[in-house]
């Protein structure tokens, strides 16, 4: 009798972690092991607590490589531009880092370090033989990329072990940009089973842990990105987006995500989930970045965005610059260049809250009052109103029509590869995918888009709160929104709920992005206690939420100190605007929080 | 034994007919009949001769209706603003010439005569009663629409009998967004059964004639605009474009079309011929104006893009403003808008000829020599640099893939509506369209769909010349592009061929316009005479082509007097650009006109 013979996958997932491990460590001349007392217990439990891991690298870092890290993307690429620091100095630097976030984190698939120092030692060649010319005004900064996205020579494994040694054969569009801007690409990153959840767990690399808390989830589909570059182990991040994948992973680990409109940033030369070509009949995933800063995002897609066309055949040509967006600092600018909605031009936030669809948990709700009112107090100096929207009914309806969207294709590309090698499903996936699903016929598919169109006409009105006069004249009444980005706090692992409040967005093309406001405090524990059980539970997707704030189901304990985080949404191809908005939420907040200590 | 019953589809037509025609003489104050005399055979025949007819409004119109019919729009808006014509003046004109043009040349579907002068009534009173208070900056412009557009209470029956007295119960959006300009909408125009033919004939409403050679085609499928709109009995219309709908018609009655990205002028509201919902999955049509000038096209797109948004849920909301564009008057702005890929800062416009399906027929390879030197010759002036491109494969490639995605449906939904009431296809059809086709799978679609992002990338290399440095840095080498629309000049009735040349910039979503350069003369019907019978026959495409200009196929006389025209085209969402070049080539072809006159 012989022994039960093992499924494939379960070598190939061996073989590729072996790989990664021996990439994690080359060159071995700038590898850092963390010592064993300093990992994490894995996997987590209730009793091992949140581990938070996030302040461990600065522990093991020399000063340089730590300040290296640290500054914000203009001060990284100054000091590069004045010899202050060489490229290969910085990718070094970033390097060590990126190896202890992995070490820490689980947050890497494919370790391109051996590569960007060559690519570094290039920047370093052609900068001091041209006796300081830079290769691009983005010379020697250090990025990341979700994945999927193609590098010649490595694979896009997406964490599936039938794609698992297939190295792509050319850089994806994007890939290419940053390069050409003179970016060093350090490493690829970890994803979710399907990139279809909002954890990031699979059978090849396994789970990417929270750096500030072990127990909630670190977010996804661009899972591994918010986490590396919360933990500083790259200046700026690609992933990707079409549920909430830039978004939550952002919100999950206190950072900032940035969704743009399709046609702005290349999102080709992916290893896609489904058939080729299919997202034309569907909807559109597009790339954008995870930062540590408002100025980080701005810094690098004034530079991206213009010359994206040239690289993406899926980028729009119109115009030669991407519009300077002065953030908030000078609002005076910014006033003449984003002209407000208001009776006297004032720019116009309109407050989004439930989706309908779920209820805020109270600490959301808490944060939403707080982000109003911050934006109210610094409106006035920078001609700002705030106004408060009732839920769209398009809105709560476009979750299930993007749902549906997403789903056309019946998963069949996604099961053969699954199956090729004989893969289970992970937990989260295992009551959400099935297997043998089938495209569906085309005129479904039409009857689905038309439905789309509708959700379209309706936002309209009720979001941007378009509105006619006597003579069929329209004007727009909101020139921005913010909104939760989930109706619970950061969840653990497993228990995400609802995407609506993300996916909806896309299915409108409307650029959206994260900013963290901040941490949940013990007060917040104390908030809706008891839960007022008498209030109307709006479907299952609600039951599944409440269970995050029910005491009988949930320690509230856990979110402690986890970020609390807002979204922001404008129209479509209206991206420099978002910036403007992102910028200005952040600047309100952080002044409100501001003068808030200064009374303390 | 019973007489054979007769099929329902022509009793729906005959009554259709009279409804027209009893709309055509409301208001009988200020209908006019052309006297029989004047009115062209029908049908038009070898022996009879081209027939022209544009002259004959002349005739029979006022000084005063006949000056309101000629001049520019910005007079005509500055005439009605300074209360020289009263709105209901303008529209009266209109409408007498438009009834005038329909007669002769059989271009209206709807005359919508009454409601624009009660549309008319109501402007006068409110710029009366306001002191001089304009509705909007178009206030009191008389505008026709092609029969797809919804139009509350009437009819969009696009020619198919099964649509007849169906009326639409709201209006499209570009309907209501023209209104609330100011716009007085005057008449629906005849479009081509199937609406997928260049020839704007069906069994409803029959043929619209060319009024310049009625043994010409009059283009379509917005040929009836296309007519109405050379006749002047209308200041500007609006067609939609998928094959080539807008630019083909003006290329036929030698006016100007100018078929936008899409996202700039909504689109929605439209009778389809396909399901509701299927073009997201397909390829989009697009809506955009006929005129009589660039200046025309200018002076209304500047008021209806910025507010195309809020009006169609398919209009992208960035930008507050449509760019103004300088034209070509005034060089200097123009270069400081629209930067040049010139190595000192040209507008490099690249010449492309054949497409590689059709070669180009001896005058169309003429004229196209004729505006390259013209431009050429008016470049050192305007900072523009002409340079000649050879055929991109992409683009020999796209008119295939452009055909299957626009056949994805199988025509079913055509199918169903012409079979609802026996009706017949028309010639054109009755070879090219199948009954009992399906819709293709969603698979194959996303198939077709990956084909065409493969030739959006080749076609940025071929076209647009974007090239790669040693530093991986890319540079675009040409801003804009002018090719024929045909490969042969205005062809005589069911003989138009291939649409390659039109429809493959629909593929690539590239704004596209077509600008008239002159009409034929005794001296074109020389060249290539001997036809050169050696040239390689490309396809069966080219050799139809070949016998447009074969003499033995074709008198070439007929083309005498007809207008050859140039097609311009600019990159993705460059539709300013897209208004800038139309107008330099203008420009540069009329200067270079104007200067071969004078040496006369």
């Amino acid at each position: 009798m012989s022994a039960p013979q093992e499924a494939p996958w379960k070598g190939i997932a061996r073989r590729k972690q072996a790989t990664r491990n021996t990439a994690l460590h080359e060159p071995s001349s700038i590898s850092i092991d963390v010592p064993p007392n300093l990992l994490p217990q894995d996997p987590p439990s209730c009793n091992s607590g949140p581990q938070p891991v996030h302040h461990i690298p600065d522990q093991l870092l020399s000063a340089q490589d730590r300040h290296i890290t640290s500054i914000s993307i203009a001060d990284l690429l100054a000091a590069i531009r004045s010899g202050t620091y060489t490229s290969t100095a910085v990718t070094s630097a970033y390097i060590r880092r990126a190896s202890v976030a992995q070490q820490l984190t689980n947050c890497l698939t494919e370790p391109l370090f051996t590569r960007a120092l060559a690519r570094a030692a290039i920047l370093d060649r052609d900068f001091q033989n041209g006796s300081g010319k830079l290769v691009g005004p983005l010379h020697g900064l250090t990025v990341s990329i979700k994945d999927g996205f193609n590098v010649a020579g490595y694979d896009s494994s997406i964490g599936l072990a039938s794609l698992c040694f297939k190295p792509a054969s050319s850089n994806a569009p994007l890939v290419d940009l940053l390069e050409s801007l003179g970016c060093v690409i350090i490493a690829k990153t970890n994803i979710p089973q399907t990139l279809a959840s909002l954890d990031s767990v699979n059978n090849v690399f396994g789970r990417t842990y929270n750096p500030f808390n072990r127990l909630l989830t670190a977010g996804g589909s661009s899972g591994g990105e918010g986490v590396l570059v919360a933990m500083k182990g790259s200046a700026i991040g690609f992933g990707t987006d079409i549920g909430g994948s830039i978004r939550v992973p952002a919100m999950c680990n206190g950072i900032y995500g940035y969704k743009p409109s399709v046609g702005r940033i290349p999102y080709g030369g992916q290893q896609l989930t489904g058939l080729q070509g299919l997202s034309r009949s569907s909807v559109q995933s597009v790339a954008g970045p995870i930062a540590r800063s408002m100025e980080d995002i701005e810094c690098v897609l004034r530079e991206v965005v213009p010359n994206a066309w040239m690289f993406g055949e899926d980028c729009v040509s119109w115009g030669n610059e991407w519009m300077a967006v002065p953030l908030a600092r000078d609002p005076g600018t910014a006033r003449q260049r984003f002209k407000g909605s208001g009776p006297s031009g004032e720019f116009v936030i309109g407050v989004l809250r439930s989706d309908g669809n779920c209820q805020l948990l109270p600490p959301i709700a808490k944060m939403m009052d707080e982000v109003s009112n911050a934006v109210r107090t610094a409106g006035t100096k920078m001609n700002v109103k705030v106004v408060d929207l009732p839920t769209p009914k398009a809105w709560t309806k476009a979750q299930s029509v993007m749902s549906k969207l997403m789903g056309v294709d019946g998963g069949a590309e996604m099961s053969r590869m699954l199956l090729e090698t004989q893969e289970p499903l992970v937990p989260w996936m295992s009551t959400r995918f099935k297997h043998g699903g089938k495209a569906q016929k085309l005129e479904r598919v039409a009857e689905i888009q038309a439905q789309r169109t509708q959700l379209e006409k309706d936002i309209l009105r009720d979001v941007w709160k378009v509105s006619t006069d006597e003579f069929g004249r329209k004007s727009r009444g909101v020139d921005a929104v913010i909104c939760p980005l989930a109706p619970h706090p950061v969840p653990e692992i497993e228990r995400y709920n609802a995407v609506g409040y993300t996916s909806s967005w896309v299915l409108f093309d409307y650029p959206a992005g994260s900013v963290p406001i901040r941490q949940v405090k013990e007060s917040d524990l104390e908030l809706g206690k008891p839960l007022n059980t008498s209030l109307n539970v709006l479907g299952s997707w609600d039951e599944k939420s409440r269970e995050l704030w029910d005491e009988n189901k949930t320690d509230r304990k856990v979110y402690l100190g986890s970020m609390l985080s807002v979204q922001c949404v404008t129209g479509r191809l209206e991206d420099e605007k978002l910036a403007y908005v992102m910028g200005l939420i952040d600047e309100a907040v952080k002044n409100a929080a501001g003068s808030r200590e200064a009374k303390l």
